[in-house]
């Protein structure tokens, strides 16, 4: 693992806690338009509609479009589900919560010490113009970004993966992605990817429960991940000077 | 000007110092290899050789390939003319040398203003992983790194400035090209950019003479764009509540 060179950062839920976010967003806009919402059920419902939304993509069955598209379609079915009539800008402002979400309490200390360890970038589902917000919204520090936009695909599709790897200039095996989620790990792995799983247990809200999940390398969270990178590159100098 | 949300910052000569980073390691390259090389020479005459090398790209003469490429072929060229006989580990050190150019003295404190100010980005012909290592080494701080790469083409073509504003989902008034290259200012007003003219009057080493350039914009380092735009918004911001 010390000959990676690249790590690539899934965001959602990652490095951002879109449960926690979008429940908030969503409780404040309506509440100020004097509806009942819950928003942790918004949050489950709407997230829950995401990798259908990208599979009617990466299957051909629609060109293509980004995920401010997708958000806005996937919103439209859920507030018909709950029978809540928001109003159309308030949908607008909703969708652009996905570029505003807070990250984990780890994320912001800990990115700069792993880009001072390897060439860092994200590597997200999102848009470049959605991350670029994200990552200016959150503090996030990375040396660039990168998307599954620049793929015009979705992960887990090896294009995206294999996109990110051939513009970072590297072999697959010199990249390692770092996320929460299985299916994610287990594109890149079968691009030829290292894995690093990092636990999010709160992601999808409280009471859930995570499925051990395979990967090279397995991180409490940012800190975590740093200090095992530590510890490797100390070991390597030590093995190639002794 | 007021309005405009991004600035795409052009790289070689406009952030860093291509002539006095090249010609200083080429000059130590060659000491060590025992070989008599005029560094400045060198520098000039390979820069020289950049836009021919781009255009047989964007002609159609020949497929698209990225920097690292062109760099070696025209660096063969030169030494051939030169009748400097480096051997080719030597050759690719001096490729590399462009992935590690120094800025110029504005450009790192500067960068974070300009960056609190407007979304930011790099737009290079040098390919994304040229810009990744550049960045990293002399400490550019933009959001994110965008590349005629993307566009697979180069500069000044429209399409690198169209795939660029695309990707910021903004429209071409919105963004502005910061460059001290009129031709590159003029690729970009033709693709109805805005445009900022930053001097560079030591880019090709002492005693040129720089032509008046056309932009909206013009400024005499980085920091005088920052105090410009700072000043703009302060106009802006007391219009809007005046």
């Amino acid at each position: 693992m010390a000959t990676v060179k690249a790590l690539l950062f899934d965001v959602f839920g990652t490095l951002v806690d879109w449960y926690g976010s979008i429940q908030e967003r969503a409780e404040s806009i309506a509440a100020r338009e004097g509806l009942a919402l819950d928003g942790a059920r918004l949050a489950l419902l709407w997230r829950q509609r995401y990798a259908p939304s990208m599979a009617n993509v990466t299957s051909g069955k629609r060109p293509w479009c980004d995920l401010d598209q997708l958000h806005r379609e996937s919103l439209d079915h859920v507030l018909t589900e709950l029978a809540v009539d928001l109003p159309s800008p308030a949908r607008a402002e909703l969708v652009a919560g996905w570029h505003e979400l807070r990250p984990w309490p780890d994320v912001v200390a800990n990115l700069p010490r792993l880009r001072a360890q390897r060439i860092t970038a994200a590597l997200s589902n999102g848009h470049v113009r959605l991350l670029v917000d994200l990552k200016r919204h959150a503090g996030l520090d990375f040396d660039t970004i990168l998307s599954a936009e620049l793929a015009r695909s979705y992960k887990p599709e090896a294009v995206v993966y294999q996109t990110a790897t051939r513009l970072l200039g590297l072999e697959p095996d010199q990249v390692m992605l770092v996320a929460c989620h299985a299916w994610d790990l287990a594109g890149a792995a079968h691009a030829g990817l290292r894995t690093a799983y990092v636990a999010r247990p709160a992601e999808w809200g409280p009471g859930t429960v995570a499925a051990p999940v395979s990967a090279d390398m397995h991180a409490r969270d940012l800190g975590d991940l740093a200090d095992q990178f530590d510890a490797l590159d100390r070991s390597a100098r030590s093995t190639a000077s002794g």
